[in-house]
């Protein structure tokens, strides 16, 4: 990159929950374009370009290729849930979309950091009895497959040194807003949200059911951290470090320091989701440690992140 | 399957060389549905429907969805070179059309069987010591990563329940016809064509490489046998026998079966030609040897076979 200006770096799906908090982080030190279909509110933000579109459509790829990028970070996404409700618009936008972006990003020969968000869901259920930096990808949900897709195009396009790319593996994400977002586990920041407004919920899960959270906070942190490394990863892709919850103490947490009563939840196991987002069993992520990236390190820091974002 | 009717297959790419006579030894026993752009010169076999058409057009694969195929062989792509060459056409055939192929094979909920033709370009280069069952996929080629990423979804699909899916892991197949292929390796085939004619040729190989080869005639009894196939392995991925051919042992056999002389062959070896296709290492094939998949048998039967196609 030339000395004389900030690098460029373009964010994808930055209208969305974790694309805003990150391009406003990134817009200190980069110079940063934010593409999504809705939600691109940087006006207050000059060094940031809102590029509003759909990945979909061949004219957006276009002009994001016309900019030699220094960097990408890639998490717009068709998630699991409205991944099953509609095959053909996933495929669009989480395969042939995202293979375009890399070629295009690829096709200056500045060989950009390629950031990618990839999902645990690349491991399926059930999982294994640990998981760890060697567990073999064994997707159940289409947008799984996707993702792994994703890893390899990735994978083949860094070995080919056409991109420095990165599979980031991200767990379930807390809190996110209401609403519909078409994801299968907003029940894990729906719980927030009830317990902060002293609203009863219903969880689709155990008390006694595990699952690997991050905030926001954290994962935007790992973000910058990884677009700094000094050097790309042979083995592109990395499993995040996360906090292991059990969703008892999440409950009992997020109860005490909204001073809201525990007992607003009730547990209604639906068995394929507790399947799928609350059988997850011990994370170990040497690799990602070993880079320097970081969880929240506690419940109550992770708690305490995700209220902050409500 | 319904008893009282034939089962139904639709084979794809089945104008090429190999879908060519893949059809024709399926009519016996099979309805066929046979679609490619061209080259489907079927009208003398009752049993098959020829379906010209592009499988990048969502009519033909509506066309093809209105049938619930009992197995599909899906043996369309855009090849190594063609697919350098253009990446966006390859991205579609390969990726986007194939994806959309299987999901219109699964939507009938029959779990189809569905054999994949992928290649063992799965393995980029270059190769380790040993090739088995267990080593894993590191494509260099886009066409690889290709073949890779739809072996994904086949697996997972497989994984559903939504099809009884195979992927094939073709070596190099002799002798394809003369001509533009779009087949980084075409030299393979051209060195029967040559010797045959008498003609000189210039191999981009030394006389001591090595490569996997396979005849269309045995390749099509390993597709037959696989259709067959009372259960499908959970393990989706599988690779081919073949047979491990040393360059100066080939052009000797083919030299002696068409009364050429071995001296009309000059080896100008490619370093980039030599490394992707004549540096294979030795191949074991534990898991297709016990479902009963066989190779050739000898370097005298496969040049053999494969000079009976021109």
């Amino acid at each position: 990159m030339a000395a004389d200006r900030p690098p460029r770096v373009l964010v994808t799906g930055a209208g969305g929950f974790v694309g805003q908090a990150l391009v406003r982080a990134l817009a200190k030190d980069w110079n940063v374009t934010a593409t999504d279909q809705t939600g691109l509110g940087f006006a207050d933000l000059p060094g940031v370009t809102a590029l509003p579109g759909d990945l979909d459509d061949p004219e957006l790829i276009a002009n994001l290729a016309a900019t030699p990028f220094d960097a990408i970070v890639h998490l717009a996404t068709v998630p699991g849930g409205a991944a099953e409700a509609d095959p053909a618009l996933a495929t669009r936008i989480n395969v042939a979309a995202s293979m375009a972006l890399i070629d295009a990003a690829a096709a200056h020969g500045n060989c950009p950091r390629v950031l990618f968000a990839s999902s645990i869901a690349v491991f399926g259920d059930p999982l294994p009895a640990k998981v760890d930096d060697v567990t073999p990808a064994r997707p159940m949900l289409r947008y799984g497959a996707h993702k792994a897709m994703i890893e390899e195009w990735i994978a083949t396009m860094s070995r080919r040194g056409a991109i420095r790319g990165l599979s980031l593996r991200l767990p379930g994400i807390v809190a996110r807003p209401l609403g519909p977002s078409g994801m299968k586990s907003a029940f894990l920041s729906n719980l927030f949200h009830a317990l902060k407004a002293g609203a009863p919920i219903s969880l689709p899960v155990s008390a006694d059911a595990s699952c690997w959270l991050l905030s926001r906070h954290a994962l935007t942190g790992q973000i910058q951290h990884a677009l700094a490394l000094p050097a790309a990863p042979a083995d592109t892709r990395l499993n995040l470090p996360a906090l292991r919850v059990v969703f008892g103490d999440l409950v009992a947490e997020v109860a005490q320091k909204t001073g809201s009563a525990g007992s607003l939840v009730r547990y209604a196991p639906d068995p394929a989701i507790e399947a799928a987002f609350g059988r997850q069993p011990p994370l170990s992520t040497p690799r990602a440690n070993a880079l320097g990236l970081r969880h929240d390190g506690s419940l109550a820091a992770l708690v305490a992140h995700a209220l902050a974002d409500l």
